[in-house]
Order: structure tokens, then sequence, then C-alpha cells
């Protein structure tokens, strides 16, 4: 009576360490998934660096954007500098702090290449990815309808266009706006292939 | 004989089965952690009913705002609408697309919810998140700067502040472009919540 008892919790045994092998055996392998994720944050790393200079460009270029007419009157001096207007000062300011962030940032996009399955740093530049198109887009946009106004004027409230007179001042300030909307583009970019690499 | 020989194998399989069971308790069960995606796919049904409500609260303010000035002058009469500017045209159209994506959004939101795994949606969504961030801030920091001036003026380029006589209107104005600031930060928060659920 013992034998056969314990033959049949034998065989109970068997069956069960054999389901709990095939579930083990079900759960995919994670090592083999590094490899596009490491491929994913190679690009990373390379985006950063096309973002570096997109974003310093505009900076730079907005920064240094100053002309002085050469006619003047008895009272003033005609010249324009980014200064004169609010919407190019947060410009600067907020291409600056892209730039900034964008080298702060390349560590750890090289821990994303070390690391590929590091979920934290990921998400961490992920959220600050995603502040950064806002901050860069906002500025882009705000220089680019000052911008647009200072081209063509508006006749419906007054204001006369300027960039007859300041014409080198609006197409180096013109070139700023455009490196700013391609280093929101690539934050964007960022953001999705942070998305992408998050994925399982 | 035959009876010591299946108590031997009765307890080498269960050790065999015991391994085999604290292998399956050390991976983690993947059931239970669809508890938190589930609440945080919920959270990002309700953020979209709330940015809905800020983008239409912007398009509809900015589109229907009009003001005609009680006194007029022998070739017209002075009125301001949003198509005398184009920032807030762009304002316009920016945020009605905004509100679309966001209630064509809900049904792909309400998958998150039923299925809390399902990776394609998710990612999707995070995409066109993305993308309306920029969109949604490009049109609130384009007309932010116009109002800006509306407001202020600018010495330096002769542009009169417009709101001293449109006063009405300049309010109705920076109400739409502060509910459209709402909704891009809406919009964020929805991108980093996609992400997180998207981590495994």
């Amino acid at each position: 009576m013992e034998a056969t008892k314990s033959s049949n919790e034998t065989t109970i045994h068997i069956s069960e360490s054999k389901s709990a092998r095939s579930k083990v055996v079900a759960t995919p392998p994670p090592l083999p998934a590094g490899g596009w994720k490491r491929g994913v944050a190679i690009f990373d790393f390379i985006l950063r660096l096309c973002g570096i200079t997109a974003a310093l460009a505009a900076t730079t270029t907005m920064g240094t954007t100053d002309q002085t007419l050469p006619f003047f009157t008895q009272f003033f001096q005609f010249q324009a500098s980014y200064d004169d207007l609010p919407a190019f000062s947060f410009f600067v300011v907020g291409n600056a702090i892209a730039s900034g962030y964008l080298v702060l940032s390349l560590p750890f996009s090289i821990v994303g290449i070390v690391r590929p399955h590091a979920v934290g740093v990921r998400l961490l530049l992920l959220i600050f990815d995603t502040v950064m198109v806002a901050l860069t887009m906002a500025s882009a946009a705000a220089a680019a309808a000052i911008v647009y106004l200072a081209h063509n004027g508006n006749s419906n409230t007054n204001w006369v266009a300027i960039c007859q007179q300041f014409n080198d001042f609006c197409q180096r300030v013109s070139g700023a706006v455009v490196a700013s909307f391609i280093a929101a583009v690539i934050f964007m970019f960022l953001v999705v292939f942070s998305a992408v690499a998050l994925r399982n």
C-alpha cells in the first residue's frame, strides 16, 4: 500500500515539474533584444550631437546678430539687435538652455549604449526631451511670429515691416529660427526613439 | 527493493519540482503588473478629456472673438478679429487639429484600458502625442508673442500697442493662449504617462 501511494505521488510530481519547466521556457530570453536596443542608443547619441549643432547655431546666430544702419538722425542711430524684441531674447535663452541640456545629456546617452536595458536612464531622458520639445518649439514659434511680422508687417494693426531697412538682420534671424525648428524636430525624434527603446 | 527504489525516485522528483517551483516564483508573475498599467491607462483617458476641454476652449474663444469699436472714420470701421493676424489664424487651426486628434484618440485610449499590455497602440499614441505637443506649443507661443506685442507694443520697431483700443479683444485672446498652453502641458503629461506604461 505504501509503495503504490509513493508511486502515485511520484507521477504527480513529475507532471508538476514538467509544467513548471515549460513555463520557464515560455518566457522569452532577455539578452538577444540588446542588439537593436544598442543600435537605437547609438542613433540617439548621434542625434544628440546633431541637436547640439542646431541649437548652438540658433543661439549664436540670434545672439550675435546686430545691424546698424549707415544713416542716422539728430536724435538716435537706427540699430537692430536681438534684445530689442522680447520674443528674440526668449529665443536666445530657450535655445541656450536646450544646448546646455543636450551637452549634459550626452553621458546619460552613453550609459544607454553601454547598458541597453537600463530603463531608468532612458525614462529620465525621455521626460526631459519632452520638456525640451516644448521649450525649443515655443521659442522657435514665438520668434517666427515676430520675424513674419518684421518681413510682412500688418496693415490691420498699423505695424510696418522693418525688413526693408534691416534686411541683413532679418535674414540672419530667419536662419536662426529655422535652426531652432530643426532642433525641435530632433528632440521629437529623440522622444520617439526613447519610447521605442523602452518597449519590451 | 521496488518499494525503496520508487521512494528514492519520489524524493528526487520532489526536490526537482521544488527547485522548478522556486524558479517560477523568481520570475515576476505577468498578470498583476496590469493593475498599475490599467490605472495609468484610465488616467490617460481622463487627461485626454481635460485636453479636449482645453483645446476646444482655446479654439472657440479665439475663433469667435470679434470686437468692433463704437467709433468709425469716413473710410473704415475699426474692427479686430482673429483672422487679422496670421499667428492667430495658425492658432485656431492648430488647436482645432489638436481637438480633433484628441477626440479620435479616445477609442485607442479605451483599448489601452481594456488591454493594458497592448504595446502597439500605446506607442502609436505616444508618437502622435509628441507631434501634438509641438503643434499646440507652437501655436500657443506664436499667439503669445503677438498678444504680448498687442499689449505692450515695441518702441524700437514703432509697433504701437493696440490693446488700449481693443481691450475686450485682447483679454479674450489672452485667455485662449492660456488654454492652449494648458493643452500643451496636458499633451506633455500624456507622452510621459505613455512612456511609463511602455516600461516593463
